[in-house]
């Protein structure tokens, strides 16, 4: 028995197969592309992957910005909802949730008992999301993937003063002119990120565990600066982009 | 007898000259440039459109973002009490001024006697300034001198959902690889900086009569959305861009 639990994000598709024992049988992400083809390609290659048809799922749940347009879905609860209840499932401890994803960021607080208290988010302003990495991505003329190695080999990181997107990459375009290595810009922009999203955090409180997630939680550097914006240690699960998925799952084998 | 009033802005720095009975004998408006060339190019020419040297000006008034950094001036008031005291001396009845700037906008209430009872301003976020118009002009791939001229054309003007620049940015993009007119777009870009500074401006409460100065004053695609935003009839004064340096200039005679 094979429930799929799916998080259609504004930049990416996630996937879970799980079994009836809470295991992850698959799992994939792919671009969420126009329309509705990232979700059919993450339904193909998920299905490839367990030798198995979309119609012998035994439940469906969809969560996730796109989650509405999704056909088939059995239940279609928030976002908040399926990635507390996939952060807790992998790490237990948690009491803070950061999610910083391709548009938007949340920070949500949890109780000790694992359930949602308070949360916060951002879905206005791209400044603290992945957009604005993005942004400064395309100025700097790196790939997003690179961000991370850059911001490691960082030795004075800049100081960018305007919060604003479109104010900071005007920040670092004047960096640039003025030959500041690539690094130490790099790292002035995680430490805006994280500048941005601690403040987005600090109103609902920080509590230990911090457990960071999202699209964005995979650059490293992001996570460094996060940890020193916050003074608190980040911990990263290996799924940190499944676990709106995951939660997902978990709804559906509850149905 | 002549005194001088320069406005240093983030984008233009204007001056204006005027004699002892308050007549503007020369003005001028260039770029910023970097450092401080701006202001000495506004300097030579407005010195060699009155036929005199620097230190004959009998007083010198700098006001504007850049105000301290100018050397020479006798008194460095803010932009507020400038703008307030050009727009009085131009448009004695008014009691709103909207200012939108380069990288700023604010809103200003007068009291019966043309004095500032209250102000609001954003200069933390890029959408309802100038800024947002650079960036759309980009990627519509068209002259802000175009602006007007397109949104007089519109038909029916789209609607833009996101107040964010980097955001609305995408929104534009959507657009344009949708076909939509140009005309249509900008009409909509225009409406949206008016929604946006409009919001602001009623926090402090809009009375008749409302005026409009700043660069973006220029734009009469922005002056009619402002006008539909705020359900107001909006007055835009001969020297919108000069109110703060003709400010300026009032304060250095009564020195
Ligand atoms: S501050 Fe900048 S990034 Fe944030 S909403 Fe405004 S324009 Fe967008």
């Amino acid at each position: 028995m094979y429930v799929l639990g799916i998080d259609i994000g504004s930049t990416a598709c996630k996937g879970v197969v799980m079994d009836e024992n809470k295991n992850i049988v698959a799992s994939a992400v792919i671009p969420s592309g126009t329309g509705t083809s990232g979700p059919r390609k993450l339904e193909a290659e998920l299905t490839a992957a367990c030798g198995i048809e979309k119609s012998e799922f035994s439940k469906i749940v969809a969560t996730g910005y796109g989650r509405q347009q999704y056909e088939g879905a059995d239940k279609q609860p928030s976002e908040l909802s399926c990635h507390t209840k996939g952060v807790v499932f992998l790490i237990p401890g948690v009491r803070t949730i950061i999610d910083i994803g391709g548009q938007d960021a949340k920070a949500i607080k949890l109780n000790a008992k694992g359930k949602m208290d308070n949360f916060v988010m951002n879905d206005k302003c791209a400044a603290g999301t992945g957009r604005f990495l993005d942004v400064m991505a395309k100025v700097l003329e790196t790939e997003i993937s690179n961000l991370e190695k850059l911001d490691a080999a960082a030795e004075d990181p800049v100081s960018i003063s305007n919060t604003c997107t479109v104010f900071a990459e005007s920040e670092v375009i004047s960096h640039l002119s003025a030959n500041v290595s690539k690094e130490d810009i790099v790292a002035g922009i995680h430490n805006s990120v994280a500048k941005r999203v601690a403040s987005l955090a600090k109103r609902i409180g920080i509590q230990d565990e911090v457990v960071m997630v999202g699209g964005v939680a995979r650059n490293g550097g992001v996570v460094r600066a996060m940890g020193e914006a916050l003074g608190k240690k980040v911990v990263v699960p290996q799924q940190a982009q499944l676990t709106g998925a995951i939660g997902a799952a978990l709804t559906a084998l509850e149905l």
